[in-house]
C-alpha cells in the first residue's frame, strides 16, 4: 500500500530530496508531458537536479514542453517521479526497470492502483496540472514563466480547452493564474486548439460523409478503415480525440467509433455516450471496459462484423426505438 | 458626446432608475443576448421593471437566454439600455424607434461611436459579459445562478470557448466565478460548443474539400456558392464563425472565404490572418475594412471574379513567393 501524501507534504518531501528523473505516461497526452515539464522546471528553480524520462512515443506536438529536460545519458536519478499515470501497465514503453521504483506518483485519477511508494491523489481535479500548480506553489511560493506555460498546456489540454465536461471552477482559475505568470496562452491555444493539419481534416471529413445513424438517429457509428487514414494522409496525431466526433452530432446519445488497426481483422472500438446510456456496460458484453460516458474494446473481427454485433446489443439499450 | 461612466458609477446610474428597455444588436450572436438576459434578471433581482426587446433576427441557439423577459406589447421604458453595441448602425433591425433614445450603452468595442447619452466601456475586456458581471456585483453584492448562466454564455461565446486570441485571465477569472456562482457549464458547453447540427457537418466537409491554397500554402481560399448551402441543407446558424476554418489549416497566415449572398454576382468576403499580414489593408483595396487580423467586404462580381482579383491583388502582400 501506498503511503498518501497531501500538497503540502508533497512539496515537503521534495523539498528534502534531490537528483528527480519524471516518467510520463504511455501515449503521452498534454497533461502528463505539461506536468513534468512544468514540474522538472519548479524543482530546478528551487535548486534541485531533475529531468524528465524522454518518452518513445511523444508526438511531435508536446515535445517542445519537455525537450528542454530530457535526461543525459546515464543519468542516475536518486528518486523517480510520476505524473498523471494510474497503473503500472501505463508505464512507459521505457519504463519497466522503474517497475516497483517509483518514490512519488503525482496523479489525478481517482482509479489510481496506489502503486508508488508515496502517492499524491487529487481525484477532483480534472487535470493533474492544477494539482502541479499547487504543489509548485507550495514548494517556492511562486510560478515562474516557464512552468505556467506548461501547467496551461496540461489543464487547457485535458479539458478540450475547457468545453468537455471535467472543466471545473478551478480549471478555469488555474488557467488564469498561469496566464498571469506569463504562459503565452494565445500562442498555446493557437498551436494546441486551431491549428487543424490537411491529414486531421480530410480524415474528419471521410468520418463525416461516412456516419451511419441507428436507432432514431439517437446512435451514430463511424468505422475508420485503413484505407481511409492512408487516402487521407492521417497518422496517429491527426485521428488524437477523434472518437468523440459522432457524439458531437446533434441528437445523438451514442457515438461509436470503430478502427482497423494492423489489420482488416484487428478492430479498436471506442463508445462516448451521454450520462443517459452507460458505455462501460456496453463495452463489458465485449470484454473491454472503462468510464460510464467512455469505453472501448478491441475486437479480432472486421468492422462489418463489430458494426452487426454492435447493433444486435445496443437493441438492449434502446428497447423503445424502431428496429435499425 | 456620450457621458463616460465607470462601473461603479453605471451601478449607481442603474439603482437610481427603473423602467428599463434592453436592447440587443443586430445579428445577435452570445455576448450581446446573454449581457442583455443577465442585466435584465439582475436589475429584476434589484427590484426594478426590466425587459428585452425581442431581436427578430435571434436564432434558437440563443433565445432560451432570453426569452423569459421579452418586454410584453406596448411596454413604454423610462430607460433604454444596449450592450455590447458599437454603434447606430448595429440597433436590431426593430430598433429604428430607439435611435438617439438611448440612456445607456454598456459596450467592450474599443472603436464604440459614443451614440448613447451615456456609455460605460470596457475596451480591454475580451466580452461585454465581464463588463456586466462587474456591473451586477457592484449592483447588489452578489450574482444569482440565473445571471451567472448568461454571464457564461456571453463571456465563452465571444472567446470561441476561451481559445480565441481576445482571451484574457479575467475572462477564465469571471468564467470560474460564473460557475461557482451557478452556471451550469457543462450543459452549455455541450449545446454551445460540442454540438454539431448535420447541416455544419456537411457545409464544413464541403468547404474542406474545394479549399484552394496559394503562395506556397500561406493563403488558402474558400469559396462558398448557394449551390454548397442548399445541397448540405445548411442554414445561417450552420455557417455562424465559419470564416476562421481556411485560416485554421497548418501553415496558413491569411485565410479568406468568398460567399455567394443573394445572387451569384453577390459576394461577401471575409479575410483572416495572422500578425504578420494586415486584413484590413486587403480589404480597403475592394472598399471594406475591419480589424488588422479580421476584415472583410461585400462585392457585386461573381465568386471566380473576386478570386481572382483577390489574387493579383495578394501579390503586393507576398512578393517573395512563387505566383499561384
Amino acid at each position: 500500500m501506498s503511503n498518501m501524501l497531501s500538497i503540502a507534504e508533497t512539496a515537503a518531501w521534495l523539498k528534502l530530496r534531490d537528483g528527480f528523473l519524471i516518467l510520463t505516461h504511455r501515449r503521452p497526452d498534454g497533461d502528463t508531458v505539461g506536468c513534468a515539464g512544468a514540474l522538472a522546471q519548479g524543482l530546478r528553480e528551487a535548486g534541485k537536479a531533475a529531468y524528465v524520462l524522454r518518452n518513445p512515443e511523444i508526438t511531435p506536438r508536446y515535445l517542445r514542453f519537455v525537450e528542454d529536460y530530457h535526461a543525459p545519458e546515464g543519468y542516475e536519478p536518486e528518486n523517480v517521479v510520476i505524473v498523471d499515470t494510474a497503473s503500472r501497465d501505463l508505464l512507459p514503453r521505457n519504463g519497466d526497470k522503474f517497475d516497483g521504483a517509483i518514490s512519488l506518483c503525482i496523479d489525478h485519477h481517482p482509479s489510481n492502483a496506489l502503486y508508488a511508494e508515496n502517492t499524491c491523489l487529487g481525484g477532483d481535479y480534472a487535470s493533474c496540472g492544477e494539482i502541479i500548480y499547487e504543489i509548485l506553489l507550495a514548494l517556492s511560493g511562486n510560478i515562474s514563466a516557464r512552468s505556467a506555460e506548461r501547467i496551461y498546456a496540461a489543464v487547457s489540454t485535458d479539458t478540450g480547452c475547457f468545453a468537455f465536461a471535467n472543466t471545473t471552477a478551478n480549471t478555469l482559475r488555474v488557467a488564469a493564474l498561469a496566464i498571469e505568470a506569463g504562459a503565452p496562452h494565445r500562442e498555446l491555444n493557437r498551436l494546441l486548439f486551431r491549428t487543424r493539419t490537411l491529414g486531421r481534416i480530410k480524415i474528419e471529413g471521410a468520418i463525416y460523409s461516412n456516419l451511419e445513424f441507428h436507432f432514431g438517429g439517437a446512435v451514430a457509428i463511424s468505422i475508420i478503415t485503413r484505407d481511409m487514414m492512408k487516402s487521407a494522409g492521417a497518422d496517429e496525431d491527426d485521428i488524437d480525440d477523434i472518437s468523440s466526433l459522432p457524439g458531437s452530432v446533434k441528437g445523438v446519445s451514442t457515438g461509436i467509433t470503430i478502427r482497423e488497426m494492423t489489420s482488416a481483422n484487428d478492430c479498436k472500438v471506442s463508445v462516448r455516450t451521454s450520462p443517459l446510456v452507460d458505455a462501460h456496460a456496453i463495452c463489458d458484453l465485449f470484454g473491454g471496459g472503462g468510464h460510464s460516458m467512455a469505453a472501448g474494446f478491441t475486437i479480432n473481427k472486421s468492422a462489418l462484423e463489430v458494426r452487426e454485433a454492435l447493433l444486435e446489443a445496443l437493441e438492449g439499450f434502446f428497447p423503445n426505438v424502431d428496429k435499425p
